[in-house]
């Protein structure tokens, strides 16, 4: 992987004197045209050993654009509200958005890397870390982005020599912390973890570019052609994008039956029941989310729904046996202008909540496979592809301390109808029910293939569904509470 | 102040569910009246004394209306990236957007009046504080809030037997911490230093409304109806709202001269010279940000200027002087619809760099004052508030160890034109010439009028002007960067 890096590549001052203001101007004219378009982000990771030049060609880089629409992030050590949320938000905040250039300065690569290295994870654990890296860059190409990765690489004693001549002079000493020196220590170790962590996130839709950081002006010529050619590939509306290959849709279940037809519809609870279980449930959950070990713990409920089950409803339940001050609900509608110039789980990450709090999404990014699908909003590939990225996103919010709990609320069509007949006669409800509302009672059968898909394939050990009959609302809303109580129980 | 609320207000079961439904339903169907207008935020502020039932206040609010519109922040700790801005920056994160309401429990009248019962400030402090209050609701009120603000209250005798309540039940018991009962310790004081701190901050437009906390009927009906009469006043658009009185302009200087006119413009500065200060003055300015006395600073550079007046050009030379790990460049174009749903001054708070960090806002809040007076986008009542309301703005990014370097790029009317012209002769920079660019240039004697005004009251010790005449480009570039320099330098 570093065989080309050590070879000694260098640029002669003519050569250099020559060549950057031609590859400077390209690079500005590019950053415009970009930003004119604004229909993608463009993301340069930069990663690689200490002292082969990483901070002096990203100040080289910010020269040569236009600094005003390169967002730039150095990622250091956490801040508390980063802490307090899985690892991946701290890099989410930091994306730029369409039009924009985000440079990502020791990026998700960074932590893996050393983690191992220092022998804080094993083997396998950073094999599961760049497996999460690859899902999380596929995510992005298909979201649009354009994603450039820079590793900067010395040889051993290119890195020895480089440290020591940093130190010698008192105008760049600086830049040699206590840090470098013990890393060179062990320079084999990193060398060979960084190979495998780069070998395993390397891929055809973002693959790595090694630089070897001897020479200053290999170094920015290297990096600036890179990001040049890419960024005129891609502007290039000439250059046709491959027609992508049709995605093999899951067929409807071959009899007919699913979890939704078969569920039992008849269940119900008294009203007297419901009162009495409902108090002892919100003092239940009052109690779990004021626990000591809660502290450790956050909540994320995610509510979904056919139209008039009662989502709102058995929200409010919920909320009730909480402190107003613990709790967030977040209504899911239309994204605005900057959640769309984003990738979709994008405005999701934003409102996580810190650990010991509560959020409950009312409607969520299942929006991706369910109304994007029927709709279609979403191409067949895109909501396709959501299931996974679905399942990667809350695979981190359980491993953050997260408890991620599921509805799906479930009514028969009869009692949808009566529901809808109901709230248009009423003049206090009458502003729940739309159009909209009518039109997807007409697309039920498309709706509730796209239900069972997303149960099939979303159910997971850490973030499993509860699909809910919600004829009875009574029935529903103990259901709804009485789980979310067992699985705060089933942690703490 | 408290003397009504130590009464023993009490509401009686009966009465109590009597109205609860009808005050329940009138809240909810004026919260969907609000965001179905989205015109104006609420912004409900809650605090008063330890135990007098604030917090099952908010949760019977959660209870009545819909908790998916409701954004409630209590504000606890300090995060360390909320310690590293001004204090105010927890706050401006919390506010609502247009069509919400937002509850801030334990807002920013809190901690002045806290520390001044624990004597970390002095009376001269806190009357500061609270000026600083005042100044900031009549802020957020000018800009359309509706801002309730709810004091609890109980008497000395009242709290210590609800204390004691509370205690002896095991089911409420956690609710009492032990800092409760050594605030109970210096009730007298805390009365007496609340009293003062409410008194100030109680204006006509956002007036506090004392709560006796002793019974819970009374307080929830208390807090329901005036919240709902609010709402009510302010969503009926048959009651008019008073036409504001016209304000009074500052006129032009009776002889024509102004700090522009008069200015020398004809500095400059030979190539070979400017060559070598520039570097000297980059190097000086990488120093002094890595300066370890630096970390506890910030530096929140303004450019402004006529349009070819060469701010990018200026930028560029600071920038390039810095570590791109370390700064921003925040370029201000038109709002973002989720920044156009709050306060102006909020797209800027947003973007204020932590201690140690450099943000650059190519153009700025001054926006207000220039583009939206001239065009006119603002009122005359808006963008004369505004100078202000920035005062304001830029003392609490002073007092939080940000440096405000504030530069005024101006050229003559002639150098102007010739620099349009070789903009659009050049295809390389002929993006940067717009008609508007032609336009604002026929208005120039306007521009030259608020230009004038804003250095003149906004010419702070704390955020000062600078005037650069920048016919000449070196000149004007090293003026700036030495500036900058000389600021910080300074501090350290």
């Amino acid at each position: 992987m570093f065989e080309s890096a050590e070879i000694g590549h260098s640029i002669s001052k003519d050569d250099y004197a020559r060549e950057e203001p031609v590859l400077r101007s390209r690079l500005l004219a590019l950053q415009y045209a970009l930003l004119a378009k604004s229909t993608f982000p463009v993301i340069i990771i930069v990663g690689g050993v200490d002292g082969a030049g990483k901070g002096e060609t990203l100040n080289v880089l910010h020269e040569w654009m236009d600094p005003r629409h390169i967002v730039t992030t150095a990622f250091g050590e956490m801040s508390d509200e980063e802490r307090d949320r899985p690892r991946m938000w701290r890099y989410w905040r930091a994306l730029p958005p369409k039009g924009r250039i985000g440079i990502l300065f020791g990026a998700w690569h960074t932590d893996p890397i050393v983690d191992r290295v220092t022998g804080k994870i094993s083997e396998d654990e950073l094999f599961r870390a760049t497996e999460r890296i690859v899902r999380l860059e596929r995510m992005l190409v298909d979201e649009g982005a354009l994603v450039l990765k820079f590793w900067f690489h010395l040889s051993k004693k290119a890195q020895k020599s480089r440290l020591n001549a940093l130190e010698a002079d008192p105008k760049t000493r600086w830049r040699i912390a206590e840090s470098d020196w013990k890393h060179f220590k062990i320079y084999d170790k990193f060398r060979a973890v960084s190979e495998r962590a780069l070998r395993n996130t390397g891929t055809a839709h973002a693959p790595w570019t090694i630089v070897e950081g001897t020479d200053p002006n290999y170094r920015y010529l290297t990096v600036g052609r890179a990001i040049a050619e890419a960024l005129e590939r891609r502007l290039d509306e000439a250059v046709a994008a491959p027609e992508p290959p049709p995605v093999p849709m899951p067929p409807p279940p071959a009899d007919g039956r699913t979890v939704l037809s078969t569920l039992d519809y008849s269940r119900t609870l008294p009203r007297k029941d419901y009162q009495r279980t409902l108090e002892k449930q919100q003092g239940r959950l009052n109690l779990l989310t004021r626990h000591k070990r809660f502290a450790e713990r956050s909540v994320i409920a995610v509510f979904e729904g056919m139209d008039a089950a009662g989502k709102g409803g058995a929200i409010r339940r919920v909320v009730w046996g909480l402190d107003a001050r613990q709790y967030r609900v977040i209504p899911i509608a239309a994204p605005t202008e900057e959640e769309r110039a984003q990738p979709y789980l994008w405005r999701f990450w934003r409102h996580l909540p810190r650990l010991g709090r509560v959020t409950i999404f009312d409607r969520s990014w299942y929006g991706r496979v369910l109304v994007e699908r029927v709709e279609p909003f979403a191409s067949d590939a895109e909501w396709m592809r959501a299931y996974s990225e679905i399942n990667d996103f809350e695979e981190q919010l359980s491993e953050a301390g997260g408890i991620v709990v599921k509805f799906w609320l479930t009514i028969t069509p009869e009692e949808q109808l009566a529901r809808f007949h109901a709230r248009e006669a009423s003049p206090f409800k009458s502003f729940k029910i739309t159009p909209e509302d009518w039109r997807n009672r007409e697309r039920a059968a498309e709706y509730d293939h796209a239900v069972c898909d997303m149960i099939e394939r979303t159910n997971t050990a850490m973030a499993p569904w509860t699909v809910v009959p919600a004829n009875d609302k009574y029935f529903a809303r103990i259901k709804v509470i009485k789980t979310i109580c067992e699985r705060i129980d089933a942690v703490l």
